[in-house]
């Protein structure tokens, strides 16, 4: 691992002190941001994660803020996902996709009002693209980044330490919707939602005060449900299927290739950018798709690239994310493969830094 | 300094073999991409730039092409500088901003062709802005990020070096301009600018088989010259007054807060969306700005925030750089001062991590 040089640049969060004094080892940066990946050590926090109750810094989900009277034309510009079933309360995963059907993110969108929605987004500026839009389409609406830091509560005891802090009602939120939930005389946005497979929450805190009043409280709620400080784990989202635009995906890619086929409304998506591209590809299928792939032998290494996928001298894929899972005693990995090898069973090779070949089996499903 | 990560999401460059294998000691992230921060030490970097000669992987100034009959008008859009008077062959300056007048980017434009453009990026991603509204506007125009990743030869002996490879022709090149020069049968750009006050060159390597190629042959080249792996320094940087953006201004600021009014022709830059906002303030002036500071004392720790700077009780800006200069036994900083404030001279405090306070003096002009 390389060291990170300190920068302005690199944002802090209002939950840094926190993180920090909880003993983060390690960092990505995500969005121009400090995003914690490892605590104790990748396998303890995973196994911690599936037990107990973690709490994230995840402000790095930087909020894109519509408001006005074009913010519901403006989301549905955005995204081939049908919006016209949503409503206030509700999360969307809504795959974001330029002219051409590529990807440009995959956020979810929380609806707070008629004409107010909340994009939490992963790791790209879109904020640029949704203002270039706005201004070129002249539409009715302001866009802005709020002083909105999301702090995840994920794990099997999520609800107990949530409702301690929130109170009960928050058990009923259902899974990705929110509600408003008191919090020291603030209403904070609380959705059930989260990038793990475990369960839990997010708190849109609105107002870098309270970030770190919050944290403590948890904390201190939780002690005796063994609550740790934690971060989006690689073992876990890899096993659950859960894909990193810039890792699994990028502006290359459309949605169906990313196996989002099925948030892609493109008949009744009327006003989106993406349409015409995305009705072709709709038509016509994808020619590569993301599958789970297990891959055989010992632990694979850390990467920072991706790694080729082989049939015999000619590589049919690439392997985007790879990790050794200690529940499942093998290496799982999401990878794009080609449609002439992407059926389940599928006998295939990967081939790792230092020229090494290991094999690897397109797998049935994800891993949970 | 904290650990980062191994991801692909942090995308590694052509030249980060080299970059590896010259022993880079620590790393930022720019541009979703791994740019180097420190080879020998900041000091040693920094004594080296200033007598010999760098070779810099600056990949992560990516390019964002415009090409097509909308070029130039789009090209124009996106800045308050007056475009017209821009002829192939030269790199401008460009602040871009949005309609509110705020910075979006402080790139390097070069105009390739009457129409073809190649916009070489600050820490943001323009791309998304550029594309959001040219589908806005039905602009006839291809956008995209092309294959082209800048290496940056820097120092006082960069010509020689630069001779050396490119032949002699490459010493006629004057400030900010550009040519296209030889390099293994391949026409490459070859510009006379840089991230340093030291003088030398930025070779866009279109083609990524070419950059390790390239790498070795300005190595080999330059063995009697003293030439080593660098980076922007940080010290060096602040003491020429050289922005960066994201550490000195951020999309809350216009061109003119930056000191950068002498590149807005607002009055001339018709099309420009931010016009109409700068024209404003252009006419009342900015109530804050950025001026060169000098912080008395010892060295100044590295710093990941701003440093607000106190008259008395109340805050009249912020420190966004600093860093101790060997070369002026001072601790050089650029920050940005309420009109209050920031006449030359006034005395002001700055308030450090741990809540030391120092003295500090609006400094006369940059230190170089």
């Amino acid at each position: 691992m390389a060291l990170i040089s300190p920068s302005r640049r690199l944002r802090r969060t209002p939950f840094s002190e926190g993180v920090e004094a909880a003993g983060a080892k390690s960092y990505t940066v995500y969005n121009h941001m400090l995003l914690p990946t490892v605590f104790r050590s990748v396998e303890e926090d995973y196994r911690h994660l599936k037990s107990a109750v973690q709490v994230w810094d995840v402000s790095v989900e930087r909020q894109v803020e519509l408001r006005g009277p074009d913010a519901k034309r403006l989301m549905q510009m955005l995204t081939p996902r049908d919006l016209r079933g949503m409503t206030p309360g509700q999360c969307y995963y809504v795959p974001i996709v330029d002219e051409t059907g590529g990807m440009l993110n995959d956020p979810v969108a929380l609806k707070l009002a008629e004409n107010r929605y909340w994009i939490s987004i992963a790791d790209s500026d879109l904020l640029f693209w949704v203002k270039g839009l706005a201004n070129g389409y002249r539409l009715d609406v302001l866009i802005d980044e709020p002083d909105v830091s999301p702090l995840a509560v994920q794990g099997p005891k999520s609800d107990d330490l949530m409702a301690r802090v929130f109170g009960e009602a928050v058990r009923d939120l259902r899974f990705f919707r929110f509600g408003w939930f008191d919090f020291q005389g603030r209403s904070l946005v609380v959705a059930r939602s989260g990038y793990s497979k475990q369960g839990g929450f997010e708190i849109y805190v609105d107002g870098a005060d309270i970030a770190m009043p919050l944290w403590h409280a948890l904390f201190e709620a939780g002690a005796d449900l063994d609550v740790h400080a934690g971060c989006p784990n690689a073992i876990e989202r890899i096993e659950g299927g859960l894909l990193s635009y810039g890792n699994d995906m990028t502006r290359e890619n459309t949605p169906h290739e990313c196996g989002l086929g099925r948030f892609c409304n493109t008949q009744t998506a009327i006003g989106c950018v993406g349409r015409d591209a995305l009705l072709r590809v709709a038509k016509d299928g994808p020619v590569q798709q993301i599958r789970p792939i297990q891959i055989e032998g010992g632990k694979v290494p850390n990467s920072d690239r991706a790694w080729p996928i082989m049939a015999g001298q000619v590589q049919i894929g690439q392997v985007t994310s790879a990790a050794w899972s200690p529940d499942f005693e093998t290496n799982v990995a999401i990878g794009m493969v080609r449609m002439t090898h992407w059926e389940l069973g599928t006998d295939i090779d990967v081939l790792l830094p230092g020229n090494e070949v290991r094999a690897a089996v397109v797998y049935r499903v994800f891993w949970n």
